[in-house]
């Protein structure tokens, strides 16, 4: 009976489906192919080419065949220890790094071979459920509010492990900030609250900062510094480098959390071997920068600034709650003021919200429930990228970092993301059809 | 208690080391960097180079940066069906194709969402056991013969499933031909035996033909021609197109089998997201395959088999018994003739057996205890790889295809391993120090 579907799939994965930002993916596309205008907030994918030194060391590695150690490529190792040296100003050792085919594999064998509970703040991320419900592992959600910015605070956390009562629960806490899906970020206060707490009650902090050259304005802050014993600092080419398909991620461990690095190395090598030899060369530049490198980012960052207010500014003056953005390229409103003329169309969940709205007008969004939030509340993602950012780089380029951007910059090469908040404000707010 | 491996340790991957493939190969470096000559026969990596026009693709590819469908870029499951139609003889559509990190790790996905037993004859590949360990799987060990070419037989596959009473069981049998560690295939005749019992009992069949197209005559023969519903067939670029660093493994479905697909695809969404877009697009050239790639097989081939050929027949002369190989690059010689000597010396196993080699004279093997074979049982693996394939080839191209190779071919351009396999010769048949 082992080709019988009924009786021979893990019943962790039964009705597992693809990721939902994937799905959105997808989705437009088709609907696209379809002939239909579609406004692409749905898929959080950066939208800046990889930078041009970074392009041109993958063609000049092409031809590396070789097996590279499971952990990675030393050079690339060390690259990377240096990266979170200078840019972050925490210890660390190119033998407390980890490579992987994405951080998304590596968060997967971290929930693989630790044996303990994760903890996940909501909104999260849409791959941290997912991983620890095909593993059968025991998560925990902490909900935010959106009166505290969408951020866990110390107080929760200290609530969430004393109420369990059992001080010796291994746990992992996962922090993620600049935040998808919300674009908030922490304070260094707010670090060291929380890391007080997570000393008190022996938490690895997993630190999720793959966004963190993407903070606005370039104050990313790592936990590492006031925890550095217990975190694990999360980082990879797909959003500050904006090459998601390129798959390589990194962890970079305490030194005491060596033998958590040694376990997933023993995993990595029967399962993805070491991550793509021609990627991992290439990567060496991305993680050692140079001044092109630096000028990408900041101009970058000047534009998902502006257009990241930009739009949190028009949603804020047609009624609807939204933190500005201070660094990736997400905003996470709450449709709750419009919840009466919404209740009156029949839309009362997030999920409903999303799929009436592409629908009806073709702009895609992602529902607040695929991030962990109760599905009646009225909040969704929105991934400020459909815009070509070779373009709007290389106008940016003509104007100096010390100046701002040109008021008509959003309209003339973000034009898309402008249309589709347009779009989506009328949507929301137009009165019930009687 | 969270940063304490005493307790937050899966229990599955406790004691869990790397790979022994890479463990052999680190330690050789090691005892390369201290100045010691070391033959290289342990780790399996192709020693040819890639083929310069699937270089050429991924020169041409490097600044694809999207993120690709989770089951793989659209025209690269076209090109491995096609291989698998015009290589193999099956049915093969492009919607029946996994592309994976590695084969590797689609084999992980694979024992992941299957929920049932699985089979593996040995001798066999290093990583299958190890996986299943880490996932708490099931696994059944079928031990081959060497009488029978190290071959399981459909009467084995019988009387192992009849012997569980119990039809029903969910079994996955993973056959590997040409083989690691034996260098050895099926027939057609054996793979239709093999075939008819995997039908009774509707064992789900994974076929890992990898080193399909380094049969040395180029007479493989894939079983999904004889069980078609109930086959997958694992291929890659690693071993055929020498781009083990470059991690791309692909898994062909029969159409009946599609919920596994389905289920693997949704982890791999939640994991690895999808294989490296630059290498997938370059991975279409290879698969697509043209004249070039071609010849580049016929010359691989014709190499490996007079150097495969000529290891054995210098082994067979000095009383070890061994199969020549039919395929890949290795050779799995049984000392046992010369086990009364051996344990004069002190060796009673193949572990130490290879520890000894390798400390006494620097030739590096894999003991047979590393795929699977009892701890006593004096076999090895050799992989005949330690030579410049990019040289051997370039020498190979000045001699037509229908000519043989000079007798001094091996002597010149595959030097090390001649060598390495008359010190083993050497001091396996010494005579005790008195």
């Amino acid at each position: 009976m082992g080709l019988n579907k009924q009786v021979s799939l893990n019943l962790n994965i039964r009705g597992l489906a693809q990721s939902a930002t994937i799905a959105i993916n997808d989705r437009s596309k088709i609907l696209q192919q379809q002939g239909r205008t579609v406004y692409r907030l749905g898929l959080g994918q950066s939208p800046f080419p990889v930078p041009m030194p970074v392009v041109d060391a993958l063609k000049l590695h092409a031809n590396e065949k070789d097996y590279l150690p499971a952990a990675g490529l030393p050079a690339l190792r060390e690259a990377v220890a240096g990266f979170h040296r200078q840019k972050d100003g925490v210890e660390a050792r190119p033998q407390d790094v980890l490579i992987g085919p994405g951080s998304k594999e590596l968060m997967f064998l971290l929930q693989l071979v630790y044996y303990g509970e994760v903890i996940v703040p909501t909104p999260c991320w849409v791959s941290y459920i997912p991983q620890a419900t095909i593993l059968g592992r025991k998560v925990s959600l902490i909900h935010s509010r959106m009166e505290d910015k969408w951020r866990v605070t110390a107080e929760m956390l200290e609530r969430h492990c004393a109420g369990e009562q059992d001080d010796y629960r291994p746990r992992v806490l996962i922090l993620n900030y600049p935040s998808n899906p919300d674009g908030c970020s922490y304070g260094a206060a707010e670090l060291q609250d929380i890391a007080q707490v997570a000393r008190q009650y022996k938490v690895v902090l997993l630190s999720d900062e793959i966004y963190g050259q993407l903070h606005h304005s370039g104050q990313h802050i790592s936990v590492a510094r006031y925890y550095p014993e217990g975190t694990i600092i999360s980082s990879g080419l797909s959003k500050w480098c904006g090459a998601g398909g390129w798959r390589l991620g990194t962890f970079t461990f305490s030194p005491a959390l060596d033998w958590l690095l040694e376990s997933m190395t023993a995993v990595a090598s029967e399962t993805f071997t070491s991550v793509s030899a021609p990627i991992q060369y290439a990567a060496v530049s991305a993680f050692r920068g140079d001044i092109r490198i630096e000028r990408y980012l900041w101009h970058a960052r000047r534009i998902l600034s502006v257009l990241g207010n930009q739009c949190a500014a028009m949603m804020i003056a047609a009624g609807i709650r939204v933190h500005p953005a201070e660094g990736a390229f997400y905003l996470f409103p709450s449709f709750a003021p419009l919840a009466e003329g919404l209740a009156r169309r029949g839309i009362t969940g997030s999920k409903e919200l999303c799929e009436k709205l592409l629908a009806e007008t073709g702009v895609a969004m992602l529902s607040g429930e695929v991030f962990g939030r109760p599905p009646q509340e009225l909040t969704a993602r929105i991934a400020y990228v459909d815009f070509d950012g070779a373009k709007a780089l290389s106008a940016s380029e003509t104007i100096p970092l010390d100046q701002p951007l040109p008021e008509d910059f959003t309209e003339l090469w973000c034009f898309n993301v402008i249309k589709g908040i347009r779009i989506l404000i009328d949507w929301v707010t137009q009165q019930s059809v009687p």
